[in-house]
């Protein structure tokens, strides 16, 4: 049987008028509908004339039974990372195109939210990837990503060097622009600009994206998710290597730092509307082929 | 001053019903504007009741001075390859999706032929490249080719070697499934499947893609339209190779043939309604972006 | 504790004389060494004064404790095929440039084969796909692979169009040169041509890799090992569509016949030399980087 | 007849000790032989206890008649600009591995140097890309590329979005990483590294390379080396995006800033060894296939 949500988290794109607009009416709904609310402390201070309760938003996850997230793809990244230790399940709206993440419309939000507090939703794991930035031994930094860790020069347009090791193994060393470590849910945001496939949601796997490199042999490359990675700095970059964590917060690295990519026990639970088809937002997001209709090749056009 | 059309010949899709409805109503269009008609004669015998003049397709353009071709791109070639020697020029309507060669749809037959017979039209240079495979320092087989000339194995899953040069230089020796010469009018085709670069039309460069080359460091490579190619079939091959023109007319080879390729002297002239716009066709046939509307960045989507 | 191989068999690539030398030496070395060896049939008629054990290359399997391959991987990915349902594991020996799956060359053949034999050695488990074809609810073909499964139009320059279903969602149509759907150990051969990521050979992942894909939008993609894919073959072609296994024995479709493919219950074992390095034999066989020495960059080189 | 060299023009890479040992090295034997050198004035400051004549870099090819660059492609990148409005000829010798630009290795200095001072080479005209930024209708910064002039968001992670007209025909919009505008010369730098396809110096094309484009349609682009670009800076931006010409010196635009780049007039001569061949050193820095020996296909190895 289903969890059956009491206490509802809302959190609105930072600085979105209309993600504020959404929360309130979310919050009204919820109220007339018998559910508590909870907004994290940013969406409070955004949306006037609303005396809600509020938490900060890493505590957010600990005092709700669910989090609604109000904005894009991005929005719900954020989202995720905050509440992903405290195992809360996640449910997003988009304010724009729907995203890959957040697949329900505002048209839509009574409808939707009725239909999943009811119990009609699915529920999907997507695992996050923690890095550690270690130098001399020490770990120096420390991030959470949902879609991708990316060792970059910082600034455009230099080169960086590296060497990548994957479970202790050596593979290779690569000058290049830097390497996208992408996980299934990041495969179809930045990895696939930089010309990596698709993984399904649910692969136990890790994508490997070279940014530019200077060799032609250099590809794409998939390894299994229980994997653990060892980005080693090069000692001859024209400049200091950063590390970005879902395009958050950059970390300035040094020759010889050490950065350890590895799986993350605590996984995202992502709440989707029943009937939930991911290669139906492939079609519709990627321009993929829908069912091709008997008579379309009537002409020989290519 | 636009050079006035007076008889004008009609080519149709072969074995399209909906291509020969076309052609009939071109053709009384046509006659009760004052205009003659010379229908190739397999497009004769495929329109009913029509009692019109015809000739076989390779001498019609002698006998005309505009040819338009009802069907897709791949009409259009065929009609390219037939005309070419005579220098007649040539207009495309599409049955189907509009291509980039067959941009007049049938729904604007009389407004736009009309209007090309009034004048109102630009015209188009478009190359050809003419092939010849030379065995034992004989020509055995000739070609020519609006989009490309193809070498490949026949059969899949098969791989042939081969060893290209350009204008007499050794370029290099390749295992694939084989390459693909482009003019720029056929970089919008199966170059481009094979993960070529668009090229302009007026461009004057050939380009050379391998499909799926057996190592990495193969790329797409663009040389000057001036340039002639030899491809050296090699001795280790797991099938006969064969040379394709435009999609047709396969031509086996054996180890040791020589297929020579270049840019025909004479070239194809392509009539496009007035304000024909090759960029607007890649908009709408590539989904490349249009202009973005000042708001549609109002969420953080991906 | 490691399996003792006491019976061997030996299989050389058809049509060899390298190879049949190599066995005919390999024979000697376990004769005088106190083993037992058996060819399969073909191999035995070729190779001259050799009077042999020899049973039919199905059957092998079923009589030895470990089956040496000499020849390439295209002679190993037969020899899989041929003993993966009895369990038998695999060897390979390479005649020419080691492999992928063919890591020990015939100047280490003793000393490598004697390690082996004295249990300093690695094994490995490769999954296999198992495809069948679906005409009118009846399967009318079956084929295993090590590699991959190709759906292909036969004949260059083709065109095929066919739905692809995962787990029996419906995914895309797509109008293409075919699709590759790859197991780990063939992302690093055909699939890898066709512009797809190499995957670790321990993945539990399927790829699939569109051929000279018609849309723009068209990427590879990797799906879970445990998916079922159906490819439902088209009626709009312009030619029957084929599916090969391992680029063997290829079986003509009709519009409407359904391809089901999935992983085989039973899996290869693959035996390597003790310190076997995965992404050793990349960087040797792709030229991905080495270590880079302190002072590589002493140029502003490109 | 080919043009007698007198007086030679000394550049070397800044900032090396090894360049500048050869530079030293490179004006002994030029006086010994009884040609005068001048030196850069930053070259001359780094090359001790040699007394010679120097002059700012930026006026060298106003007194000499050939200049030689000691350093990398990117030494040489940095001389072209400084000399390609004076028209002086440029010879490259590479301090570290070959280049594409700098094909003379230290070992054979006095050899080669030689031959071209006794008229033994070749020239090769390559032209270069000028860029205006343009802003409320007046030009704010100016630039000169041989390679490439690149827009892109200064910083990672960042995206930017931009307008592209060819001609003053509109192209497309884009959100990417930024694009890379290239010359045949730079389709072997970053362009390169892009995904974009060769191109054979002597083409007179620009070649368009996306950056990590954000829709899968975008493919790079061929164009005529006659086109007029503009790139429209747009308003929704992460950061604000920066030009940069060669890799070198940035400059920041503002929303609804207009980027020109076209051919610029005077084009580069540079000097090349005689029997110099651009598909050679393809071969030698790609990695491209050499000629296959006729039993190079002894085994079936993939």
């Amino acid at each position: 049987m289903k969890q059956a949500f009491k206490t509802i988290g809302l959190i609105g794109r930072p600085g979105s008028e209309l993600a504020a607009q959404t929360v309130a009416r979310l919050y009204q709904f919820l109220k007339s509908n018998g559910f508590e609310s909870v907004l994290d402390s940013d969406t409070a201070s955004s949306v006037v004339n609303l005396e809600a309760k509020h938490v900060d938003k890493q505590s957010l996850g600990a005092v709700v039974d669910l989090v609604i997230v109000v904005g894009g793809d991005g929005s719900l990244l954020g989202a995720a990372r905050a509440v992903c230790d405290h195992g809360t399940p996640l449910l997003g709206i988009n304010r724009g195109r729907l995203g890959f993440l957040t697949d329900i419309s505002p048209a839509e939000i009574e409808q939707e939210v009725s239909a999943v507090l009811n119990g009609e939703y699915e529920c999907e794991s997507r695992f996050l990837l923690e890095m550690d930035v270690v130098r001399d031994g020490e770990v120096i930094s420390r991030g959470t990503a949902l879609n991708d860790v990316v060792l970059h020069p910082g600034k455009f347009i230099r080169m960086i060097q590296f060497e990548l090791y994957v479970d202790d193994t050596f593979v290779y060393s690569q000058r290049s622009d830097g390497i996208i470590i992408s996980t299934p849910t990041g495969s179809t945001a930045y990895a696939l600009s930089g010309g990596g496939p698709l993984m399904h949601p649910k692969l136990d796997a890790i994508e490997l994206v070279p940014i530019n490199p200077h060799t032609l042999s250099s590809r794409p490359m998939i390894i299994s998710g229980q994997s653990s990675l060892r980005l080693i700095v090069g000692s001859e970059n024209t400049a200091f290597p950063h590390i970005t964590c879902d395009g958050q917060a950059h970390v300035v690295t040094q020759p010889g730092d050490e950065v350890r990519v590895s799986k993350k026990a605590n996984q995202l639970t992502l709440v989707h509307p029943a009937n939930h088809d991911f290669y139906e937002t492939c079609r519709r997001k990627l321009g993929w082929g829908s069912h091709i209709p008997t008579d379309s090749f009537a002409s020989d056009d290519e």
